[in-house]
């Protein structure tokens, strides 16, 4: 049975080495699975960017968010220009082991714009909301 | 300029027609954009999905959250079978506008595998725990 299968009906506790499932990680044709930033501390949903195995590797070996940038084509250090770094706390990945959530402790605004989170295009009745 | 380039230095409280961004939103090769589901109450992140124009708009008219299921190639209220649907509490588009962040009041567990989030597989030491 492929691993993340076998997963879904494992005991709370069981333990499997990492390599196994990045290599059966569903990446999709660029490579890639998507990323979510939620912060630690105010539980915020920050940003959704992309991972690849080197990038899912260098996150937790460095301890710092580092995603793939699909528009530059190259790694992205969150924050190596900016200051604006993102600490991991945890990561997890889902049932069908095609996107990650990583809770950060995230140094300064999140997005690009200097607003603390991406997300801050809000739809309302038919309409579109800067926050 | 393009709208979504506009909108990054808009003032809070700017609008615009949703049917304006849904235009200008960067669908991928098969005309899909990521979906993050929050719980409104707990805040914990509880999946990723994709949704297509047609999904967005029909999470917005239902006030339930709708995806595009990439594997049945179908669209797919979220809980149809399972009765486990996702009340729209709010929407919001990133800066790009390829990513959207629904918050919902989800009714049973949002996991197939009946765990309370997709996000179940904690990465730590090199090993995926089951939570």
């Amino acid at each position: 049975m492929p691993l993340l299968k076998s997963l879904e009906s494992a005991a709370s506790g069981t333990a499997t080495p990492l390599e196994k499932l990045l290599d059966e990680v569903p990446y999709n044709e660029q490579g890639l699975v998507a990323a979510i930033a939620q912060d630690a501390t105010t539980n915020k949903v920050l940003m959704l960017g992309w991972m690849d195995k080197t990038a899912i590797k260098r996150t937790l070996d460095e301890g710092y968010a580092c995603y793939y940038s699909r528009s530059r084509q190259t790694y992205w250090r969150k924050g190596e220009t900016s200051g604006h770094v993102q600490q991991l706390v945890s990561m997890h990945f889902d049932c069908d082991g095609d996107a990650i959530l990583l809770t950060v402790k995230q140094t300064g605004p999140a997005c690009h714009t200097n607003r603390n989170s991406c997300f801050y295009l809000k739809v309302h009745d038919n309409q579109v909301w800067v926050e």
